[in-house]
């Protein structure tokens, strides 16, 4: 069970200001949700992700069911206990990963292969590697190719096993390059497990009604009529929004119009700087974004002027801290110069560093974004 | 400078309880020195290593000339800032890896890669990947391949650069099966670089002396004698000492019963849990062994009864801590099932927590043997 109470609501945007209650604490929104897809925020300990200022994580159903399957999970006493996280957590459904997945191997695109992704194709049918019923997807397990399945049905029954605070309904994820007649039918396919996982769920958990449509006016709002009429306790907001930024607002704007007010509103999986005031202002309480840890990775840190690339020996010579206004312990403690040295040595506290300095960044911008609605300027 | 007083002797073994005193705090001795060969104990923040029980730490001239070289070090303000340890530090010489690496690509052995060696080969010439002179050593950069040279005045020079509390005396590590001739040879040029590193040595760092030796007990007491009777502020003592625990013990009294009283000993590279009360009963002061981490980068961790490899799916479905006795974090905050799970998915927090959990292991180990010195049973 789930509470949401908006506090204020923006007299300049469709922002609002609130605070998601659940049996595991209270979140103040919006909120950036720190990414846990295998149950650990990538390279971080659990005290180190909640000073990094994660309130609340999401953890992936398709990712755990793979390993180490939801069985050890729930007889660990649930994800929270599995990875000792006493604040509130959420599981995506597990369908993003099966469609883009497949997707992504048919077309060389979708959201986890973006960058390979050739706009041009448009997708008219199934993609050949997932074979879509009405009950669910069977799909190709990455890591053995053993033929697996999940619908509505198995995510709803894996995410009480996980037993996060907030569940997510199964839905198809279509690609940006999704024609409007396979839109269409998805859509209907994502409304119809909607109403099943309503259906099947029996905890007390809370249950996220998930949003489709593409990229198409009409057929987000239908999906927004749709999906807000239901018994949910909260939205999701699914699908790709493109590159095109202003364009992005107004989609979500097209969702949120819609959706009733007094649910809490999730977007899946955006949620970059740039990003960030803006599904704000477009009235999305909470969203998640693996582009903190992703980058840390890389070797990347964000800093308010951009991204630097720690690879670069220039940095072996800046003995300043990576963004020398930022509190957070990383910039208190190190210099550019050592946590280069740690990525060019290829040593894991280099990524450690990153993803703690990336993770306190953004969840630095989206307090401020908080401040800015109380101040009533965002 | 540092400072060294020993506060009891043992009435049953050669165990000496003591302080080590140095510009950035006092170690409690016989006592662990944890590696941080890149300026990074691996997979952890130096508070972690801190609170995992690291009262000093040990780093590497071979590693840290190569990268990111001393020049940045310096210019960091040295290795404690640039690496922001506030304790006491040391830096190995860059002798044992650098004739560790070429005698170890020349025979498939050496202590880098003693699992694969073959005792039986004996060595009674220089390695060819090494070209061996009276200044020093030209070896192949594992890096790129360049051609460098270290002898004890570049040792002593990129030491001093680092700026370490301790300093260690550039000397030739031999390999096991090296032969009496050979080892001979290397020991006077041992011994005649010894006196170079101290003629060389301007800063008013602590620098110790290498006995070296190997196998032979008229050459290791030579060793002794000789490194020992120069004014060095500590020594250490290098080699292989075989895999017969019992022998190990023995070579190492042929050195601390020949050794000054009044000044540290440092065991190079030698730290196994069998091993532990064995070294400190033949008088060592401090010792450091990769051991904690590098089998943590393995999946391994160090409990009372022995190892458990964490990559065994039976460990996912134990729920209790890798140790119910260890007070360490990881053991009260997370299960093996855990543990185990983020070894298995390939997750870096399961490094960092074996990391963390291993050190706090060993160094119990330490802390419990100088409770019994004190106790008057060790």
């Amino acid at each position: 069970m789930i509470g949401f109470r908006i506090k204020k609501k923006s007299g300049r945007s469709a922002a609002r200001l609130g605070v998601l209650k659940t049996p595991h604490g209270e979140v103040e929104t919006p909120a950036l949700v720190g990414v846990a897809t295998q149950a650990t925020v990538k390279t971080m300990t659990a005290s180190q992700a909640e000073a990094a200022g994660c309130g609340m994580l999401i953890a992936n159903t398709y990712h755990l069911h793979l390993k180490p399957g939801e069985g050890v999970v729930r007889k660990a006493g649930g994800l929270h206990r599995f990875m000792n996280w006493n604040r509130p957590m959420m599981t995506d459904s597990g369908g993003f990963q099966v469609f883009s997945l497949g997707f992504g191997m048919d077309l060389g695109q979708g959201k986890i292969l973006r960058r390979k992704s050739d706009s041009r194709v448009t997708v008219g049918q199934q993609p050949r590697l997932l074979k879509i019923t009405d009950d669910g997807v069977e799909f190709t397990s990455y890591m053995d190719g053993q033929r697996l399945f999940l619908g509505p049905a198995e995510s709803v029954g894996i995410q009480e096993s996980l037993g996060a605070d907030i569940i997510l309904a199964f839905d198809e994820c279509t690609p940006p390059s999704a024609d409007r007649k396979y839109t269409e039918r998805s859509l209907e396919r994502t409304h119809r497990w909607a109403r099943v996982c309503l259906e099947k769920h029996r905890t007390d958990q809370a249950l996220y009604g998930i949003v489709q449509g593409g990229k198409f006016h009409d057929l987000r709002r239908h999906s927004a009529e749709t999906i807000g009429s239901m018994p949910f306790d909260g939205f999701g907001i699914g699908g790709e929004f493109g590159d095109d930024k202003r364009q992005m607002s107004r989609m979500i704007r097209w969702v949120t119009g819609v959706l009733p007010e007094d649910r809490p509103r999730h977007l899946l999986g955006i949620g970059h700087p740039d990003d960030i005031r803006r599904i704000i202002r477009a009235g999305v309480d909470t969203f998640d974004c693996t582009a903190p840890t992703h980058y840390a990775r890389h070797g990347t840190a964000f800093v308010p002027s951009g991204r630097l690339d720690l690879n670069q020996v220039q940095y072996l010579k800046q003995f300043r801290p990576l963004d020398s206004k930022c509190s957070c312990f990383v910039c208190q403690e190190h210099t550019r110069s050592y946590i280069s040295h740690l990525i060019r040595a290829k040593e894991v506290l280099g990524l450690t560093l990153l993803s703690f300095h990336n993770l306190h960044f953004f969840h630095a911008l989206a307090a401020r974004a908080r401040e800015d609605i109380k101040r009533g300027i965002l």
